[in-house]
């Protein structure tokens, strides 16, 4: 589980959970003092390393800002994306990305690693390409997702590329202000979101003419 | 308009619009080089002004940061919610304010204005709190409406707060993939993220029982 922050020194976890750590704590760094204000002595500081103990665990502070975002994606790749790509129908295969998603914005990982994935455009070249193209299979499974469920029957006629990034902006868009202890739990954020998407989307069954609008008093 | 490039010098709008651009020219070095990395000479010179020049506009860079994002907002209400908010039917109300904010997000102002005003943490005291005061307005504004709809029948029920950053996260995250001139025109977005919100957030008139399923052939 990505937030283990502290109790990394035993079993044959605690290298990877030290690694995490280090990318979490790094994160935060950044995120508070801008790529270039965070130094790799601040970083070690803050891992409680010393700056040759952190240039164990990393190569350079570049690559470290494109193993931050690729931890991000490892995993959301391993909670989400892994856990329902084999989902035969479209909808429900959607209606389960979606929540898992969610749970994963809200709980799964630190805010800052969602800054840094989608605010950061600090990386170039190759190691862009690596991320952008893990970020663009997602679209393309959302799309294509969307598409099916359509070709079936079951869902409006939309954009699947419209579709998509919908799902994508309510989803990714929560890092900016959802708060998890607050009015509304994780749970029945991911419930909520599924409902105003898919409520929608989703053709209802026929159903037998309704009375003549129901009003509630209130 | 926002985007009035060049041509400056002309009747009572030139300082107005020279002003306008010089906000955007600083918001897109901003963007480019980060708030520390843009110093004003470099701002001056992207602007075609010298230091002095400048200074003549601006009161400082701290200042400008709050301008150009007081800027974004008032495009935003001059072009968004002032032209919606009088409009009785909650639905429509949301609807038009769906497209309108889809067309300015697409075409009224650069994406750096967006950037600055929904990445950039840097404001702090009194500014960062009159910035997030009219960013609130809008959240409610959109709840309410949400909520208002709700009680008249014609929508579905959910979390206002939820459909309400359902909505914002749908039309700010834009930004982030939507490039003008591409496949899908902002016209087309704005109906497509219509239908794929409302769709299902309203209740459809009651219709006469469907025949079973169409499907259409591929």
């Amino acid at each position: 589980m990505p937030n283990t922050h502290g109790g990394a020194e035993k079993g044959p976890e605690s290298s990877k959970d030290r690694h995490r750590l280090i990318l979490e704590t790094a994160a935060r760094l950044i995120c508070e003092k801008g790529y270039d204000g965070a130094s790799i002595q601040d970083i070690a500081d803050a891992c409680g390393l010393t700056k040759a103990g952190l240039y164990h665990h990393i190569r350079s502070k570049e690559h470290l800002l494109l193993e931050i975002q690729n931890y991000g994606m490892d995993v959301f790749e391993e909670q989400v994306l892994s856990q329902v790509i084999a989902i035969a129908d479209p909808i429900e295969r959607l209606k389960t990305c979606m929540h898992r998603n969610v749970m994963l914005v809200t709980k799964g990982w630190s805010k800052e690693v969602t800054i840094i994935l989608h605010e950061h455009a600090t990386l170039t070249g190759e190691a862009r390409s690596q991320i952008n193209a893990r970020k663009k299979r997602y679209v393309r499974f959302l799309e294509s997702s969307f598409a099916e469920a359509i070709r079936s029957g079951r869902m409006r006629e939309v954009n699947p590329t419209v579709a998509a990034f919908s799902f994508l902006g309510m989803v990714l868009w929560i890092y900016k202000w959802f708060r998890d202890g607050g009015k509304i739990s994780a749970e029945q954020l991911a419930d909520e979101m599924k409902k105003v998407l898919f409520g929608g989307l989703e053709i209802a069954p026929a159903k037998a003419p309704a009375a003549p609008t129901v009003r509630r008093k209130r």
